[in-house]
């Protein structure tokens, strides 16, 4: 398997587990419904974690255009597989959105709320202020990639890093998820936002054009002043 | 131990911790009344962990008919084992879900709704449509046994594999159990649909099934069809 | 450190911060107030595993008088150390159970409900039914014994195998719990009912000496049981 | 980096996830509002655990003063090191703390409740009593570094003790943690009092100063003492 396909199938498993528990958790008649915060960010976390034990070895597991991106500017991976990677990151992130549509299909036309349904798919801030929601997805981003580094250089046991990951994962959504629903992944954004604006989703709404580019733009420039900052203090 | 009491031990620990979280979750007077999907599916992730890491030496531990199918059909597993692992998780899912009723006894006299006594042997979808609860079984499988193949080829310290392997389960529960109740194994469906069948529980009604047929061939089928692309890629 | 010393001090954490988690979600004005089966469970695993961790390597951390003489029957343990472990566990669970009362003092003041201050030192039915309560304390104590005696064959990178011993007490928990607050431990249930007995608790009511006997008596003959039967098996 | 600049990011990183957790659960809109407390201690364990990851191989990664102060009393710490560590860990909380008042910016705008605000920031005990809150946090702490002392004497496999070390975090919180809100750490609740003290925080009230000296003064006796007793029975 080429690192393009793990990086492929990798965030298509993220954003399938991940969107996935916010459609249990938001769509009507689930089973999860209301299921609260500690089971999307623990579904989050796990999210992250089973994907980066399966393609860890081959491409790293970044996932994360924002991850990839801040490992290029520090030196850490080669600028000549960025686009591949974010290329193939968006495209698993829209297969994943996909196939949460195709898993959860007559929950979709049992919700009728459409904010409700894009939210599935792609973040919505809980309080609407650009600068703010900017600021929390930057803030939140760089702690991640920060810690991703920091965790990287740890000697651990085989196997036990990626837990670790995930555990970290589940951290920032438990204490930083509140404003924004912490994208801090644009493929887990932008990908599902074009697979709801593409699928004939029963009943849907509009995409949120104007808000889209915050959970890009936040992640990528957060990852890269956290990447900075870590190898500053290192 | 033989591989096939290996087996029974196994599937009966997993549905008697599997089903005894829907006993302590959904009938009356149960201290864990309500206690939420975080309850539930981390249980059921445990449920798991817990026989893999007993019986995983012995038998592999699949506990789970699609699992050992799926290993089959990809030349992993000997074909002339299939029916002995297959009867005897069959046979450990029968005797786990009696060991629930008679954790659990006087509660189901407690409870008068039949169907969430029969809730607590097998699984109810949240929406009757067989096409899409077919879909979502054959969906949520397919990733069960990519994710236990690619699990299975990371080098990782002694013992944490089977903690992972719950994990992945939990997730699966989280994130793709809001529709169907996550079946994912023929063995915990069928083989406690049975013992409600046979049992004399207090008040019950029908074993439903008219729907049984869809945990046992989702989860087959899609088991088969993960490991297939789990071949195809890897 | 003796054994007995490590007996005791392991099971003074153990109903510590058992016993613990009992009055923060149940005594009136606890932050923990209503936090859930999810924190129960979690905080009885948890508080298991941490003392088996810190005097594991001195005495086996059993911690439960019950796992003392199933080992003892089958020849795991020498009977001669049965009575000063049992001695040193009761003592134990009393002085735990003594340092809640300490923590929590102003909040058993604000608590009206007496069964409610019972129900932090000991268990309580949740339907009072002496042989259906035995048989479940009979049952998860006889799968307890069972899943140490197997989790202590498996070869595990070291110090894992404690917090997956705490992983199984959480799922006991979740999965087993519902009917009786699983004692599943004769000096977690009457060592804390004799401080119960003997601390001047604020409005107190009696220590339902009636009960008593189903928690000491179910899991002895419940660890027995499971002790033979993996001896049987295995 | 220097063990000062690591106990300073390390205390940083504690806050803000720590205090970030309990914004999310508590100011209003947040998307983890009433989260519940297995959200909060999970989150406070992890934001221990992460930067134990991180920082522990720098400075071993104490985070706490207490843990300074008590290690210092048995002799596991030089004495002159202890005015750089506490000063670095209470500059990492304050701003720590200021982080998350950045990453919940909107959301302290849209809380009227004054209490509420401060409660992100410093501790607030659920019954006013000081003589009870102090004794409370005396014996939280007490057991948080006894356990601290005796997980580091059990042999683990590399990385792994960090995550026990969050598991131990997680127990206090949920066992002990519901009089006092478990300040157990001078460094997570005076830096943040400050910092509410001096940030110009939206309709925010007074700091409390009365209570103030109750999270310092317990959390650093009861490390001492719990320190004192493991060195006394070990």
């Amino acid at each position: 398997m080429s690192t393009f396909m793990a990086e492929f199938f990798g965030t298509l498993i993220l954003v399938w587990l991940g969107d996935g528990v916010v459609a249990s958790v938001s769509l009507n008649k689930s089973k999860g419904k209301d299921g609260g915060w500690i089971v999307v960010t623990l579904a989050w976390g796990l999210a992250v974690a089973i994907p980066a034990y399966i393609f860890g070895g081959i491409s790293g597991a970044h996932i994360n255009p924002a991850v990839t991106i801040a490992n290029a500017v520090i030196g850490n991976f080669n600028w000549a597989d960025v686009p591949g990677y974010v290329g193939a990151q968006m495209l698993g992130g829209l297969v994943g959105a996909t196939l949460v549509w195709l898993t959860y299909l007559p929950h979709f036309k049992a919700t009728e709320d459409k904010e409700t349904k894009r939210g599935v798919f792609c973040t919505i801030p809980a309080i609407r202020d650009f600068k703010a929601n900017f600021l929390t997805e930057f803030l939140a981003t760089g702690l991640l990639v920060f810690g991703l580094l920091g965790l990287g250089q740890v000697k651990m046991a085989a196997g036990l890093n990626f837990l670790i990951v995930g555990l970290l994962i589940v951290v920032i959504g438990l204490a930083l998820g509140g404003p924004t629903g912490y994208a801090i992944n644009p493929a887990r954004d932008l990908g599902p936002r074009i697979a709801h604006a593409i699928l004939p989703i029963s009943g849907k709404g509009d995409s949120d054009w104007s808000y889209s580019w915050i959970p890009v733009v936040g992640p990528i420039l957060g990852g890269i002043a956290g990447a900075l900052l870590f190898t500053l203090v290192f």
